[in-house]
């Protein structure tokens, strides 16, 4: 495994790679690798020739007021679990590297963003659309991998390859969770010890969305007001947003049918945690 | 020379090619094609294995009330155009294959795009950039081909390749003029007989612009006052812009110094007519 912090390097080691007839998987990450990352990075080990892991916090899709300065950061670890995960290379850039000066030129994102977390984080996903646009040209890959756990993040970047023509297959994993439910996430590490105990009550309250409408509740409203009620009644967070969409489209729906996702986001005292699940409704 | 009218089929043959080791030079065009086109495609053919034109006029870098619809087509001249300038593919989408909906993410461009025909035209170059990125990744070049005549559109796209870290090169190719000086253009037809006539005072000012400053001059009002001078008094048309940059950054100067640009657009009856020159002030 090599670790390359430079641009131009790490694009002429892909190009001479790809002249080879290799594959190229990609998992772009902000560092601080849980059990999730590696779910990816075991997929892409799978599916390709070389998998190559970028781990870069993204200053672009922090707003003023969030966590930039304080997103947990801790490379040797994160070699270590690259390292054990089969990682081939290590694209490791500083911020002057990938921002050199105020970016001439950035990604809008029209659709899929004025809703869930996009809705609270202006300009969030153009910030992501953004760094995901240069690794893409940087990295090369056949094949990307993103978790589900931000089903809108998904839904961005497949609106990002499709309206831009990447050359790049999309792959989306399927969220890893703790044994209790809890999603991981690099920012659980900042839940109180009561909190913790409390966060798994999230995915009990999506699961038990999904249970009602299995049993065959159909009204949107009153499938998000049980998972709102179970939140109130588990934990101490304070509701962000408890949502009822059509997927991947995120459009409002007047009735449950057809690919839908139940999505929430809570605030703890130092950590705001978000869940979702995807699920057909016939 | 084949013609390729899908996306799909575009990508799919350029990745042959580029498999088995060609190299792709591309001219991007709206086609209607003249001289300054054929420039660009002489110099693709002499530096590439396969030489790639496209031809699609992109109404995403038109406003509202521009000239869209009016702007000329002619694909069987074009395309025998091409085939005496030794071009391999003729890439030539319609509008609805290049944008089957609203497009759901757009490039936005910060930089060099508020002042000479940016100014005039909000939008209009991240409309340009838009459609370049998506043609990049269609055609993916190694080396991309576009003309002086309109630099503040090489100045633009020197800064997407850049910051969105393109594995292509730009090359810039020296504006092509008729004898008489004037810079040839799709939009010349547009010009009344009267029109074409006066038109050569475009270049003949900027000429004695650059005259002044090579026999000394350094004041930057002085020479933009001579270039303005000489175009109302030989010609009928209404000057948009005359300005006196820094190149390619396109920023104010204070003194004649470095390399700048002299450029100017003139709106006739049914034409609006850009030129300029680049030169280096010592």
């Amino acid at each position: 495994m090599i670790t390359i912090e430079k641009i131009e390097q790490m694009q002429a080691c892909i190009m001479a790679e790809r002249q080879k007839g290799k594959t190229i998987g990609f998992v772009p990450t902000m560092g601080y690798l849980h059990e999730g990352h590696v779910a990816l990075l075991e997929r892409a080990r799978k599916e390709n020739d070389i998998v190559v892991l970028s781990i870069f916090v993204n200053p672009l899709q922090f707003g003023p007021n969030e966590d930039f300065d304080r997103y947990p950061r801790d490379f040797e670890r994160d070699y270590k679990m690259a390292e054990r995960a089969g990682v081939d290379i290590i694209f490791y850039p500083s911020v002057p590297e990938m921002y050199p000066h105020e970016p001439s030129v950035t990604v809008k994102v029209h659709e899929r963003v004025d809703v869930l977390c996009g809705k609270s984080r202006p300009g969030h996903f153009d910030g992501v659309a953004t760094v995901v646009t240069k690794l893409f040209h940087i990295v090369m890959p056949h094949r990307a991998y993103f978790g589900l756990k931000d089903a809108q993040q998904v839904a961005v970047i497949d609106g990002l390859i499709r309206d831009f023509h990447f050359p790049i297959e999309l792959v989306a994993v399927p969220t890893v969770r703790e044994d209790d439910g809890l999603a991981k996430s690099s920012r659980n590490v900042y839940l109180s010890e009561q909190e913790r105990q409390e966060a798994p009550a999230l995915y009990a309250a999506l699961q038990k969305g999904k249970a009602l409408i299995e049993a065959g509740e159909r009204d949107v409203e009153t499938v998000r007001k049980a998972i709102v009620h179970h939140i109130e009644q588990h934990t101490t967070g304070v509701i962000d947003y408890v949502e009822v969409y059509s997927y991947p489209e995120l459009k409002p729906l007047e009735t449950l049918q057809g690919k839908i996702i139940l999505a929430l986001a809570v605030r703890f005292t130092n950590a705001r945690l978000i869940d979702n699940i995807v699920m057909n409704v016939q």
